[in-house]
């Protein structure tokens, strides 16, 4: 069986098998995934032992130090995994909520109910408990998963599966409801994302430029996540204290975060009273400033700011400053630098916020509060997939209602169509 | 300037009045749609001559009768085509709906607004109505919309565009948030579906063939209609009398639309006393049938049908038939042989019909009702811009909120994240 026989095998298999997990009850998923959990626990040994063989292999081959540490898991990591699988048990189940019935002129009743996807192909790079938590959440929205690791987490994705499979059958559903790809051929990749007969969406989880690469090639529709170039603005209005607690923790809680701040914009009518003030902080925090000409004429540390710049999700402790007008200017610069990822501003002017949250045209708008909010737990989602920089389908931090679609449907009572 | 260089500043152009029209209030788009139906009915006799104009050179070229026969305008279209812009006028604004804020613990209070996609690229055939019909329909939902319909109608689409720029000028509108292809190369096309910086969604309106190329070629997403394969299910506790309405209606009503009935499964239970009636009344309206040896065996005019034909939408006075054991297997057949589009069971047992509900996996799915009713207006969305047989973002009848997105919006008081 070649590559590509093989990819097709695991497809068909997944749209068997997603049609039995479908149809599941609520009661059978989460007596699936509290076993998946109890078996994590119970073979925390053999997962440790499966991680650690690919870690040789890692460090074998030689693998940067970053990449080792995404790979490795830990007892308190197996423990979280465990936890994290029982805490999607103990979500809502989305699958089969009707919502909308009304009856129409014709005499027939008119809602939708809300289904799964079907076949999620999953794609990520070297964490192994994605495997977990992926398998969990499709589990939960009824839908089949191909789930295809990094291959230096092969031995640690086999594993983890094992167990999956095992919770699987002792909940009477498939085991072939959530397949890890047993290859490390990067082939497997091109075949997945081109099977849109047996693969209905596609989720990278991974750096910028594996999604790149999968936007450009793939042929089945995908729950992408690019950039999170956020901005900060702080409007006219503002409220001084609230605007310095903004930017701090938007910029400085975490640095490598896609929701973290990257680019603050700031009033021109505030910029002399407020700017020496929110520099101070940040230049203390050790976050380097570079700035438009205005901002260098109030913050000595700055550098000068590059168009690029602007245009840039550092990651770092670096942060782009620009001096506006007000807020047509910032809108105006945020749709056109941002990410459409998330924003914010900090006002308190009613029609300013208004403004800001109907024009700026992102995943998530903000008005007071900071960007690190934009997260799917924070969000009250219970769990997240991934963050949607798209517009199609889901926007945002995409959680179970992001593996569902909804079908319409009709009760009547023998109407017919005049 | 070449053709890919005329296309990307039609999107560039599309693009930027897309921001505009965002954030057009639902007053200003109410006063551009009136306007255009006032035009439309005003230069009714402009409309005819550039019509005729396209008609002569379709003749001249040898077009079919049923090409010629879609590319007529008249004066009575031209009242609809009035009448359906204004009714799309009537209907409720979807952009900035905000639906589902909730505080959290934290703080924040976290809700969606709806928002529009940006830019929709239609592309269609001879049809010059949808040049109306679409670019009010993405008029109303706050998208820019650049339409490439049939080279055989560039005339007429030429002189309705005109009307809606007039509209959009008289309500402060950028004239450029439509924008009709001028150019009948072919080239367009492929330019439009690739485009992804500057087109969010593609909307194919015509036959299978030109969806199923667009299909293989978009790198943007398609809101697509592939087959209506649409099945009535007789279920073993089916009333009688409903169950020949309805295989009437469904089937019979209308023969060339996509939610037509083109199988007919029949619980073996019935298939003796009810068969025979069914049969007779199909055959009396000219209705061939091609049925499984059982169906032979109680129908003398039907012919066998081929495993091809349960799969077929045949768009014409056909119907195959297939004696079931039950839902079962009428559920299984139809997920497999239907295109999941539109499928109805005719039962009492509410068993049956919940199950039915859940396990049919169709973009419409009925109880006791004609397969006719999977229709926008039906459904109450006031207008239709197509249907979807896809699962990810819109399933079925797409409407005016088809073409919009949610995005996160977030209601602060200063809260940071700890």
């Amino acid at each position: 069986m070649n590559i590509e026989q093989y990819m097709h095998s695991v497809g068909r298999q997944a749209r068997a098998a997603s049609r039995a997990i479908a149809r599941a009850d609520s009661n059978a998923k989460n007596q699936a995934l509290r076993a998946i959990a109890t078996a994590i626990r119970r073979d925390a040994g053999v997962l440790l032992a499966a991680n650690a063989d690919d870690l040789a292999a890692a460090g074998a081959a030689g693998l940067e130090a970053a990449l080792l540490d995404r790979l490795t898991l830990s007892a308190k990591g197996l423990a979280a995994m465990a936890e994290g699988v029982e805490q999607v048990a103990a979500l809502d189940d989305p699958v089969g909520e009707i919502s909308g019935l009304k009856f129409r002129p014709s005499g027939i009743q008119v809602g939708r109910m809300r289904v799964p996807l079907g076949v999620v192909g999953i794609i990520y790079e070297a964490r192994p408990n994605v495997t977990a938590d992926a398998a969990a959440l499709c589990l939960k929205s009824g839908n089949a998963a191909i789930l295809r690791g990094g291959s230096e987490a092969i031995c640690s994705n086999r594993a983890i599966a094992a167990l999956v499979h095992e919770g699987l059958a002792s909940a009477g559903l498939p085991p072939t409801a959530v397949q890890v790809v047993e290859t490390t051929d990067r082939a497997a990749v091109g075949h997945l994302i081109s099977m849109r007969e047996h693969v209905d969406v596609i989720v990278p989880r991974g750096g910028k430029s594996l999604i790149s690469r999968l936007l450009a090639e793939s042929r089945v529709p995908m729950i992408q996540h690019l950039d999170g170039n956020c901005h900060v603005f702080i409007d006219d209005d503002a409220d001084p204290e609230k605007a310095l607690q903004i930017v701090e923790n938007s910029k400085t809680q975490r640095y490598g975060t896609c929701n973290t701040a990257e680019s603050l914009l700031l009033a021109r009518s505030l910029a002399v009273e407020l700017l020496p003030a929110i520099a101070a902080m940040l230049i203390e925090k050790g976050v380097e400033i570079r700035g438009c000409p205005e901002t260098l004429d109030l913050v000595v540390a700055a550098r000068p700011a590059s168009d690029a710049d602007y245009a840039t999700e550092f990651l770092a402790p670096i942060i782009s400053v620009k001096v506006v007008a007000g807020i047509d200017e910032a809108i105006e610069h945020i749709n056109r630098y941002g990410s459409h990822h998330t924003d914010a501003i900090v006002s308190e002017n009613y029609t300013s916020a208004m403004r800001f949250l109907r024009e700026v045209d992102s995943a998530s708008v903000m008005v007071n509060a900071s960007t690190r909010f934009a997260d799917g737990f924070e969000y009250g989602l219970g769990a997240e997939i991934g963050i949607s920089t798209d517009k199609i389908h889901a926007r945002g931090p995409v959680g179970l209602e992001g593996l569902t679609s909804q079908k319409w449907i009709v009760l009547g009572n023998g109407e017919v169509r005049s």
